[in-house]
């Protein structure tokens, strides 16, 4: 059976939501259940060798949907912003190896001790011009992921994705775009007009699914619901982006240690029928 | 010394800060440390009896700058619903009785697997509706609250300041205003707009201030941040309000068990302090 044809075609997986699988696992399992796209993150993929990663996905006829993550540019530091621009072009590199068009980015959250969220928010804006050309010549595109506005402080101070757009809209669409992921995105009630307006500008350059669940863990981090546990309106942001004119892959992206506690194969069976059942 | 005379004449005590303290003893401290306001809950005033925690204030020369809090008006059960609004009239009386015209509201989260979010506000829309001409009456106004994002699938649906208003705005300012709270507006980027836009409709109810700390707590509820020791950029957030046309009390809501766990006056001196360095 074809993933198409079950209704799998635009679905991926993305890595760390099983992440108790190696790449070749990943790649395995996939394939096995008909998931046409994965989402990789760098540490793994570095690990196994880029190039190699690279053979092993295309081999199995998966496509590579984004590369997690570039980013991290708020520091004030120059020593640390040019490390971290040096990093991000090497994580542009690794994604044109993988065959895939979208880096990730978390921005960057405040810098220890700063109050100053415009400032950090500038220091994006320059990262990007900095970087987007060369993505662009390398066939990739910065994909700004706004995070739940529980993660400004820390992890990323680009909140909304009025805020992503603000900022991919001062570069060609072809260098900066946007991620729209469920989990960071639900709560906002002027989201559909955001998605239409990322849309109308061929901006969306990735649809990451999650479901909100609570309460949340220490930290915040590995909360992430399966597909229908939670909150979200997973079909409504389906519609949304589709309205909005895209149609690429829909990445499943849970962090969730109740998930890695699992069978992988388990795990990915159960993704595919919360994704028909919650998304198609 | 006077409250005015060393800058603390504007400076509320949210009883939560210092919950260890019982009423007698919060009301003792804050005229020992000479901070004039207070702002209340309804369960230890309740407990001490409503009319004899009024006497008690009102006897001390403390202004009592709000009551929290009202609210929780998404249940889609009609029999709910009116638990909620008889509630609600009760907690208007409250506050009457209390002598504070401020009424906050933490509208509520999601009904039970429910994913709807607008059906959530427009059900907190006409409690408003509902309750706000009783308010007036009793001299009490209804004081939406926006809370953090994080809490929208179980505590708020109304999650940013926009939002607030856009449902105050439908009632008269005399019965419906808003809560401006560092702690949970602090990442918005649009928040200074809107500020200004609360001010200029007269619907400012409430200034409190905490400030943002990291990691976050399981659950998310008991990680606010001693004023100065977070993210957030209290000043600001006090000179836009005055800016705004806001003349009215600050008021300091901090859960935090370290807090807690500590002497009540040594606590509420560095809130004295804290204020004095980082909002004045």
């Amino acid at each position: 059976m074809s993933g198409t044809a079950d209704g799998l075609g635009r679905l991926s997986l993305n890595q760390e939501t099983i992440r108790q699988w190696s790449l070749p696992e990943l790649v395995a399992g996939c394939v096995r259940a008909g998931v046409p796209g994965v989402g990789l993150w760098r540490a793994p993929v570095r690990e196994y060798g880029v190039e190699a990663a690279a053979r092993l996905v295309r081999d199995a006829g998966l496509t590579v949907t984004s590369l997690c993550r570039g980013g991290f540019f708020t520091a004030s530091d120059p020593a640390e912003r040019d490390r971290a621009l040096a990093d991000n072009r090497a994580a542009i590199e690794e994604a044109a190896t993988l065959g895939t068009g979208t880096l990730v980015l978390v921005s960057g959250g405040l810098p220890a001790g700063s109050r100053d969220l415009r400032g950090a928010r500038e220091r994006i804006a320059d990262a990007l011009g900095e970087l987007g050309p060369y993505a662009e010549r390398c066939g990739v595109r910065l994909a700004i992921e706004p995070l739940h506005p529980m993660y400004a402080a820390d992890r990323c101070v680009v909140s909304t994705l009025a805020q992503a757009l603000a900022l991919a809209e001062r570069f060609p669409s072809g260098q900066v775009g946007v991620v729209v992921d469920t989990y960071h995105l639900w709560w906002d009630d002027t989201v559909a007009g955001q998605i239409a307006r990322a849309g109308a500008g061929d901006r969306i350059a990735a649809f990451q699914l999650a479901d909100w669940v609570t309460p949340l863990p220490e930290g915040v981090l590995l909360g992430r619901g399966q597909l229908g546990d939670g909150t979200v309106d997973l079909r409504w942001f389906r519609e949304q982006v589709e309205a909005a004119g895209y149609d690429g892959p829909a990445e499943v992206e849970i962090f969730n240690p109740a998930l890695w506690a699992r069978d992988g194969a388990e795990v990915l069976a159960e993704v595919a029928e919360r994704y028909r059942a919650h998304v198609l």
